[in-house]
């Protein structure tokens, strides 16, 4: 299983740890130290060994950060993981900072002294991230200390191995240009803008440009290296040896000079000598790489990660592959879905063994790298839980009367999938039939969008809560995030949410994930990834418009939706959608999932209408 | 009239003009200087003796910026002033720099060089523009100096003298709140916020701020005044006292030191002298206050000006103001289009005999103190002009077959009006009447959005235009604008447009006016004022929700409404609104327009249905 449902976290370890940790503060001559869960890529999945803030406090959400001071400490939370961190952590020992309520300037500019030297591993944080971080402790008159080596490699003595798992190349199939011209791409933009080089931190930016994918974090095909590209010459590539086979040196080199990561500072240094104009992205890269750079001599310039923009826009290879893995994904949560309505009442499942199931499904394909994410799978009053994940622990039996909800994702070679189902489990009440019914109408409303060049996804978000506005009803999160191309399931820089972000363009993928949460009761989210495509001309228009193609193929349950809530133009699309499931999946699936179906997407409208 | 129909501008003497002011640039030692349209406010229509970009130039567009250079200068403008532009000024002598092509900075990076000394009157200028300009004019290792006196001082020799209009109160019957508790109020926050002052720059935030109202400016009831607030002790209003009558001097003077403009500077220098904490919104303030304060010893911090929410938001008695003003606007309006539709063609009207008309039709209610901006009276072609404003030399007769656009908006002591409506001139093509209706779908979309707090116009700008948008139209300019009390016709911080603004809060006014043009045909724009109000429960619902409140009272004409376009819900909400109209209007109008306004808002829907 790719999925694992233990319960980790916890604070049986926190007092001891907490403790040497201040004693070797105290070494080191500190007041105090931060500690971010991320890891030095940002990543949202972290590698075992990358685990340091799980390993301190016992905290397991994905993003958190702790504050360590002499006499006092604070765990920075968002509002998702109160529940969890209060749980997880001693909370004698610190202070929850949740910061829909508060925020870690508040809580330094309380408990920070002035004079206090506080440390933080210039690794761990972004350029961006130590920016604010220095007027925060500038404010209380304390000092801002970057610190090498970080104290807990010393402290935390069984640290898992770092994983030398080997990387395989993504064949020019399916990443569609090779990195030999995506080198080039940015070495010309760098001579345009007059860069002598650029610093590319994030993992997946680094699997893109190189076409490389690897097995060394858990969903996310990356490959943990390093890269800097200079305007003139060869790129550079900072990898373990170990995880190459001399086959896959050997076309690496042809693009990129492969040096061991501990050759960085070496590249910096000679970068500084030059004089160089080195350029990076001051919200992915960490700033290790800028104090390194200004020491030797170089000049900062702040610029986006050029592999952002060329990364979101999929090429017509990484479409066609996105099309084949939704296919073949398709055809897995099919098959899941007849067996669910069949078994999941007679054979009394729980949450734990319906994510099973399905991974199974989706595994019989032979081509499943991993899953993209750790599959939500909530009954009942665990839908409502935002961010639920199963644990042994919270694992529920899935009940007669209430709904179901599932979202879950695979990696495929040629493509990273994503969708969510809603299902009645027996007779839904008509509530639930309406709160469905409304986020399907605000699900076809994004979908069936069509929008001008520059139009932001916080332009068109409310396209997918009006129908729930009109009801007094909202939703609490985004309602959609980009998708890479067999890497990370949530990539920038495109998103559809009220927070501004970038233009939509074609060939970018997104997901169209409203959804409704009744605490205590229930959760429905509906989601499809949607690709962003120029239309053909419109009849009577005068611009160039944009739409979005339906990537994911899965029906819907017919159960759930109240027709007389929908207009005309609503039941079409659900139709021609099914019809289109339907004619895709069908072909493809046993006899008994061709029957389920063929039910499960039949019209809602009545033939003679 | 209120209404000028002079053509102005022209560059009958802007060779001398310019020679002159270069002449004494060299006087001071300077080799450029920039001279923005702008007054020392930042107004939007400014007072006819700081007309300096004008003066120079002969362009008499409302936003642009000249710069002049030894031996080149330039005129920035926007699109939609650059054919205006081009037939006004000496293109022989100035660049075009048309920033939705290029921009200020590009043109100074080709032109300005190394040494240079630009200069700059700072008074017109804001703190952010002269951050901007500063970052700019470094690049090119020049130098930025700013100017006092202003250099056209001396060279403007037939300027006219400032206007010295008497003020009046705002009487608290319409401004909801007395000056006193305003202050106090603005006091209480700068104590909470540890500033020991506050300069105000707008004219609208001192009019609002000291329940002031004047006729010191065009179309705006501004008073040209200058003010400081100390967290301690009384307001400080600056003002030339020939403006004020003994009666309000004294009643001024019960909530502010009362003294002439040119005490200014002694009271910032004596904030200086106090090691005062000045807050200033950068925005808005001028650089000339920055400098005066810094010099003098203060302190800056820069936060949003204290009176912009307060006064976007407005009170209960505000609110009645403005739909009195509404109503009393609704019938003028009603008995303008009356009277149009029946003597537009007999009479071969032309947009300035319309325009003058439909002055007349609103003086007739003895109560407009101005029109609230330049009526757009725009016949055919004239109509898909955004910006157009009739005179002398473009007024165009009004044909059969054409359509009409009036744009147009009245002042009144308890509120200010604008609204937009298109009309058929004899019978439409049907290619009008799809768009035409197109636009009043986006238009009802608008109008009946609900929204939950925090919702920006940013995030529902996109209801307005989703029907043109899957006609493969939109429209070039925001969907909506903010409206003040008896104050500016453009006021912020809320507005309806792609670009991110503030949140919309119970109490904003904002217009809603999508529109769609065709170059050379016809434009078509329908406006109507909206009030955000907070709505009584949703059944079901469990989030406050808020929605508009349509202050604008007038038909909007039948005869351009194809219903084969429109939803149930759409005939509806217009049948609704304009049985609203007949009932508020149909018992304040005469019995001639009484029949019209009967037929012009009769029910789309049948009856029976």
């Amino acid at each position: 299983m790719y999925q694992k449902f233990e319960d980790i976290g916890g604070s049986a370890h926190s007092a001891e740890r907490l403790q040497s940790l201040r004693a070797a503060l105290k070494r080191l001559s500190l007041t105090g130290f931060m500690l971010p869960r991320s890891d030095e890529f940002q990543n949202e999945f972290v590698a075992a060994d990358a685990e340091q803030l799980l390993w301190l406090t016992g905290f397991s959400g994905s993003w958190g950060e702790a504050v360590i001071l002499e006499d006092r400490a604070g765990l920075v939370i968002d509002g998702r993981y109160e529940l969890q961190a209060s749980k997880q952590i001693d909370v004698g020992a610190y202070d929850l900072i949740n910061i829909n309520r508060s925020s870690l300037s508040k809580w330094l500019g309380e408990h920070l002294k002035a004079g206090d030297r506080l440390g933080y591993d210039p690794r761990l944080h972004t350029v961006s991230q130590v920016e604010r971080l220095g007027k925060i402790v500038a404010a209380a008159k304390a000092e801002l200390v970057a610190v090498e080596p970080n104290p807990l490699a010393e402290l935390w003595t069984d640290r898992p191995a770092s994983k030398l798992e080997p990387i395989s190349l993504q064949p020019l199939e399916f990443a569609g240009v090779s990195a030999n011209d995506k080198i080039l791409d940015i070495q010309n933009k760098l001579v345009r803008s007059g860069s002598d080089a650029v610093v590319i931190g994030p993992l997946d930016s680094i699997a893109w440009l190189f076409n490389i994918r690897g097995r060394d974090l858990p969903h996310t095909p990356f490959v943990i290296a390093y890269a800097m590209i200079p305007a003139a010459g060869k790129a550079r590539l900072f990898i373990d040896g170990r995880k190459l086979t001399s086959h896959i040196r050997h076309a690496l080199s042809e693009v990129a000079i492969i040096a061991e990561p501990s050759e960085r500072s070496a590249y910096l240094s000679e970068l500084g000598k030059q004089k160089a104009v080195v350029q990076l992205d001051s919200s992915s890269v960490s700033q290790w790489y800028l104090t390194q750079l200004k020491h030797a001599g170089a000049t900062i310039r702040k610029e986006r990660d050029p592999c952002t923009l060329p990364k979101a826009r999929k090429n017509d290879a990484e479409v066609s592959g996105a099309r084949a893995a939704h296919l073949r994904d398709g055809v897995a949560v099919s098959r899941f879905l007849a067996w669910f309505e069949k078994a999941a009442l007679p054979d009394a499942l729980d949450e734990i063994s319906v994510a099973r199931r399905l991974e199974e499904f989706r595994r019989e394909s032979n081509l499943m790298r991993d899953i993209s994410f750790d599959t939500i799978a909530a009954a009942g009053p665990n839908g409502a839980i935002v961010h639920y994940r199963p644990t042994f622990a919270s694992n529920r039996k899935i009940e007669a009367g209430s709904l179901f909800l599932i979202d879950s994702g695979a990696q495929y070679n040629d493509g990273t999938t994503d969708l969510t189902r809603t299902l009645a489990v027996g007779t839904p009440t008509g509530e639930m039939r309406r709160h469905y019914t409304l986020v399907l109408k605000g699900h076809i409303a994004l979908a069936t969008a069509r929008f001008p060049e520059k139009t932001r996804g916080s332009h068109i978000d409310a396209f997918a809560r009006r129908p729930l506005w009109e009801a007094g009803l909202d939703f609490d999160h985004g309602t959609g995030h980009g998708v890479g191309s067999f890497l990370s399931v949530h990539e920038g820089p495109q998103s559809i949410s009220r927070r501004d972000s970038a233009a939509l363009e074609a060939g970018m993928i997104v997901s169209n994930e409203p959804g409704f949460y009744r605490e205590g009761e229930y959760g429905i989210r509906i989601e499809n990834l949607l690709l962003v495509t120029p239309l053909e001309d419109i009849p009577g228009g005068e611009r160039p418009m944009m739409g979005f193609e339906t990537l994911t193929l899965a029906p819907y349950d017919r159960a759930l939706i109240d027709k007389a809530l929908l207009r005309n133009d609503e039941i079409a699309w659900i139709d021609a959608y099914h019809q289109r499931v339907f004619g895709e999946l069908g072909e493809q699936v046993d006899d008994e999932t061709r029957t389920w179906l063929g039910k499960a997407t039949a019209a809602l409208r009545r033939p003679d209408l």
